[in-house]
């Protein structure tokens, strides 16, 4: 059924962001109640619209007019909340569908959380609301506020004391708790907050619904996201490519990193998680910094605001001041660490550092000493040697304690407060504590300040990371043709390398043969030595029932090899069909990769490369991405690799050909989505590389299909 | 010169903590001055003892009487504080050791931080120091405060508005800011200090002086410890000792752990830095917990006090409590990220969860929901239930922003003394943000309260670390003979692994042949197939030209073998002097391990195990420590190799001989300690690991004499 369709991410979320009339399902008078809170939290921070108290008995509500059904009000809402328990909510649903209502909240509890029962309920929502172009948020979701129109559309605790001053951060998450702990932090540190929402069930708005309309509030220009799973890899690659055609930086916070994280969120959110490796490849692809805690999320967005998109860093350099030696050394310590690099000052710039200050060491980390706030005079020569230094890095100064010291605070902002007129486009960034209100001055200035060494660290590689935003190539979906794959391919390896090669990818020239005499015909064309291997779908372990023999020199050997082998078949793997034995030239030299796809039960097809062997197994030295890959990101992917030396000259051997094994992972990971439907993993193992210029050879694939993974979808 | 020898750890400190008068050298009247300071500090706050200002003008001074010198005093001080000028020091340190003045802090600069000349004159005021019995403190240093006794030797800001409360902390700091830091830190946290100490240029009292005192002061039970390098490595592995015997938790902000931090070290202590791996090896030997920040050390520190050392945790098992299912899976991530674990609770305990919050989710981490809070006793009754489990876990309650709310700060609140009391010896920490009078009233029930999550993690996991102290094996100091090496060792592998063999390490059956004649004979005895290699003390790098044959199978390979390297060697190396060729067993099967040892600027030799080949060289996969180490210490640094899986049977290979592995690192540190003055630096590359039992093979060694490495000391 067509209306049944979802809509694509952020069409028609405008219903719960700017409607002109609210009606509240489940109105109540008592403002402890779920149904009682919005109907407050509207009238108390100023909502402009109608409001429209929805409650069976009529009368007055909190002093307004009250309807028995949303089929009374004066006019049709164009946004429903509806806080009724979830036996009453279809019935509301179906109420509001029917009046035209364009979104609803749906913030009882009792659905898909709930069981089979609520999952049953829960789809017929979605089915009415579709039916009737009605999005749809929740259940079991905190709703949405739009700060900007005082539009509250929740009874988040959060907004209990105020609502958040009307600012530039959007907030997303599924999780109501985390979403509301998020806008209360944000707007504790006095940063203004443009729309909030909480997806919950996600029955059908979602999380990528979210983006998408922060993406399209001009209001916001920044995004932060909470989630814990995704309910659709591609609206979500829609939504974040929204916002980065829009130059939003998006901040996810994703939970569920571990395995005892992942199951804690499969039991909270009813949903499979995904691979949170797969997660962290596609954040990367589209430009998106992951943080691993609240407080990155707030530090590195709070600096994001302060710098805005145009004054990101665009260079991982950073010049480090401090008044003291041993705080310069735990700078540099934690900025090298987070990946930032410490270019040296020019002559000039050293020079004029020591003309201020004639006691400070001028090497990077720069050794201040105390001499440097003894007047302002003194602290914005200094900055100004090190902002006019051509090195172009951003600098952080650390004033540890200062601020609380009446003299040195305003030394500071004073010197900073010229700095930051005669340099606007220059990036400062502060490590300090301090008074609340001495810090909110300095960032009032637009320079952001870090709480802590390892948080200005954290914080400067994330806020490097979205300046690359912009840079980023933009990853293509997959639009080549989809059908259907011979199914001989997962039969045997010879049929997999075949299908293989004709999706471009090199495998060596291969034969199966049914008689010793074909055997030998066979490896003389090849060219000695030759590789005989058992061919049969029932054998996926071919060595350990003997069925291989390498290095074969002679028609002799050959010839013994195939008697071996068959024997050997019908001995260990009686009941296995054998569709004979594989002829195939013995290649030697060269690093061994492996490649592969799997499906991700989120992301679909998911391509993966990894050094061959010990490597994979021990060091889980394997890099991942969501197929299709281009040959770009394929090459990034191998370089990512930890033990990617191997591949590029180490102890002395010829680099091996990268370009041609990055080709191979794109060729196969178009393959992987063209035959999506019937292939449900792939294992190339191993890929022999060769030296550069020499291409690579698939020597040995197997293909799983689709019937066969029951977690396939 | 016998008195000129630095004390033992330790000796003599109590004259900068107990001394009942003071002389303070350069006194001012002017309290902004250095030599204002420490007087004003000390009638400021209360000192008991007598106070004696020197200035050479008499008189009165800040009401006190004055005295030209310190010869003129009614009693001979027993600390003396200098703040005079570099140049007028080295007079007042003679006549203070001349007085009879048992500890000297000399807060002035301009000694060997400035230059040589300053460094002449540092060596002359510690020679005299010295020869009177004397301790001397600094110079360049923020001197030592006595909290509890009032008496403050230091001019630090920190102490400007108050003194910190007297407590159970006691710091040690080379760096005077960093120390002040941290004292003004915990001061704010309202947790008590017992000491402080910042040692500045350690002309003399240096760190490890500091860690014993604090471990011999009965008020402090616990160590904070800020340092940039260490001066004397012993010295300091006795101090750690000291500590350790008296069960006093030593938790080390060390800073330079990258190569950018240790540049600006160097430059900034004026002395080597050692390798920071080295650092990590001798804390870890020592049961010192090292934390990244000062967030870390004040976190973990402030825990630590709470919990006392008898409370401690004793296991990395948590369980994770939150009124929201996200938050649960946030924890989940972190604390798993951190090396904790998360056990299962009871059935008993889950059904007792239930009881008192049905609609709690009962795994770990328990999502408890917000009826948790709703009512003390609903709290009490499930904070019950996990303190009774029997996992024995600690338990790790989130609050969000509850304590902001003030009917849920009650409920937390009750519950919490109560549960404290029912249950006194359980461990039970909170993550919450809240206000600050809220976190004290919380932590005086002796509750850690850390201010984030990963903040959590991080401080449990030190804290487990720190719980481990006292089970901790102690290491030995190397007391075995100390003799020369024949010289020979240095010439070729032949005699290096001579040596090593004498020493009790395995190598192969060998022999230096002068003639092919020999060369056969030699083989035959040894039995085929053999390796040929050329043996010069002038050819360190033998495959390269073309001194090696390998796997030789018969007299007329090994006649062939040894005529060819000899010309290789004549060709490729014509200057070399030759010994002639090895015969060796061609030994194959196992797994190859390096080892060596190197001459570490501060801890002396230091040995290194590691894989061998591609997985040193690429991935840096060794383990270090001091010489010597035990065969267990040896056993646990090849266990802690990111590649062990490789000698513990993976990809079903059979497990490798580690036990004597061990044992041949544990044999090769006792000889490098044996022959330290001799030998600078050994290879023993490759190492064959064999299967259990089989033991291994050293096939390869070089050894280095020290003259040839001129960093050695």
């Amino acid at each position: 059924m067509l209306t049944q369709v979802q809509a694509a991410p952020g069409v028609g979320m405008d219903a719960f962001f700017t409607a002109a009339s609210v009606a509240v399902v489940g109105a109540s008078d008592d403002i402890t109640k779920i149904g009682g809170r919005p109907v407050q939290l509207l009238r108390k921070y100023g909502y402009a619209g109608a409001i429209y108290p929805i409650n069976p008995k009529g009368g007055t509500l909190q002093g307004l007019q009250a309807y028995a059904s949303v089929l009374d009000t004066p006019t049709a809402p164009e946004l429903a909340i509806l806080a009724v328990p979830a036996a009453a909510t279809l019935q509301a649903v179906r109420d509001c569908a029917e009046r035209g209502v364009r979104g609803a909240i749906v913030l009882s509890t009792g659905f898909a959380e709930a069981g089979p029962e609520g999952a049953a309920v829960q789809a017929e929502l979605v089915r009415v609301a579709r039916t009737h172009g009605m999005r749809l948020l929740g259940p079991n979701c905190l709703g949405a506020v739009n700060v900007v129109d005082k539009l509250v559309g929740s009874f988040s605790v959060a907004l209990e004391q105020s609502l958040p001053p009307a600012g530039q951060v959007g907030i997303v998450s599924q999780s109501g708790n985390i979403g509301s702990f998020t806008m209360r932090n944000m707007a504790d540190r006095g940063l203004g907050v443009s729309r909030f929402i909480a997806t919950g069930n996600e029955a059908d708005v979602d999380v990528a619904d979210g983006i998408a309309a922060l993406a399209e509030d001009p209001a916001t220009t920044i995004i932060l996201c909470c989630m814990e799973t995704c309910r659709h890899a591609g609206r979500l690659a829609q939504a974040l490519d929204m916002a980065r055609r829009r130059h939003k930086p998006v901040i996810v916070l994703k939970i569920g990193a571990t395995a005892q994280g992942q199951a804690a969120a499969a039991s909270h959110t009813g949903a499979l998680t995904g691979s949170d490796a797969v997660f962290d490849a596609v954040f990367r692809r589209h430009g998106v910094l992951r943080v691993r805690s609240f407080e990155e999320l707030l530090d590195v967005g709070h600096a994001a605001v302060l710098l805005g998109a145009q004054r990101l860093p665009t260079t991982d350099a950073v010049t480090l001041v401090a008044a003291s030696g041993g705080f310069g050394i735990m700078m540099a310590d934690a900025m090298v660490q987070a990946g930032m690099t410490l270019p040296a000052l020019g002559e000039t710039t050293q020079a004029l550092i020591r003309e201020a200050v004639p006691a400070a060491g001028t090497n990077n980390p720069v050794d201040a000493s105390a001499q440097m706030s003894a007047r302002p005079d003194i602290l914005l020569k200094m900055l100004t040697a090190l902002q006019n230094d051509a090195n172009g890095s951003t600098l952080v100064l650390l004033l540890a304690l200062s601020l609380y010291n009446p003299r040195l605070r305003c030394v500071y902002l004073e010197a900073l407060e010229k700095i930051r007129a005669s340099h606007p486009h220059r990036l400062l960034v502060l490590i300090s504590q301090g008074p609340p209100d001495a810090v909110a001055e300095i960032r009032a200035l637009g320079i952001p300040v870090f709480p802590s060494i390892p948080a200005a660290a954290t914080g400067l590689a994330g806020l490097v990371r979205l300046g690359q935003l912009t840079t980023l190539p933009t990853a293509a979906a997959y639009d080549g043709p989809r059908d259907a794959v011979d199914p001989a391919v997962f039969r045997n390896e010879f049929h997999a390398k075949k299908a293989l090669a004709a999706a471009g990818i090199s495998v060596p020239r291969e034969e199966i043969v049914g008689s010793a005499d074909d055997a030998v015909r066979s490896a003389r064309a090849t060219g000695y030595p030759v590789v005989l291997k058992i061919a049969s779908e029932d054998i996926a372990h071919k060595t350990e029932i003997g069925g291989v023999a390498l290095n074969l020199q002679d028609d002799a050997a050959v010839r013994d090899a195939f008697a071996r082998l068959m024997d050997n078949a019908r001995q260990h793997a009686p009941t296995a069909r054998l569709d004979g034995v594989l002829v195939a030239p013995m290649v030697r030299g060269g690093v061994e990769l492996i490649a592969g796809v799997s499906r991700d039960p989120v992301f679909g097809p998911v391509v993966m490369v990894g050094l061959g062997g010990i490597y994979a197994e021990v060091l889980k030295d394997v890099a991942v991405q969501v197929a299709p890959v281009s040959e770009d990101e394929a090459l990034r992917m191998i370089r990512s690799l930890k033990m990617f030396a191997l591949l590029d000259g180490a102890r002395g051997q010829p680099k091996a050909d990268v370009a041609a094994a990055a080709r191979t992972v794109a060729r196969l990971s178009e393959f992987a989505c063209r035959h999506a439907a019937d292939v449900a993993e792939i294992d190339m193992n191993p890929i022999l590389v060769r030296p550069e210029g020499e291409g690579v050879l698939v020597l040995d694939a197997l293909m799983v299909p689709t019937s066969r993974n029951p977690s396939a979808h």
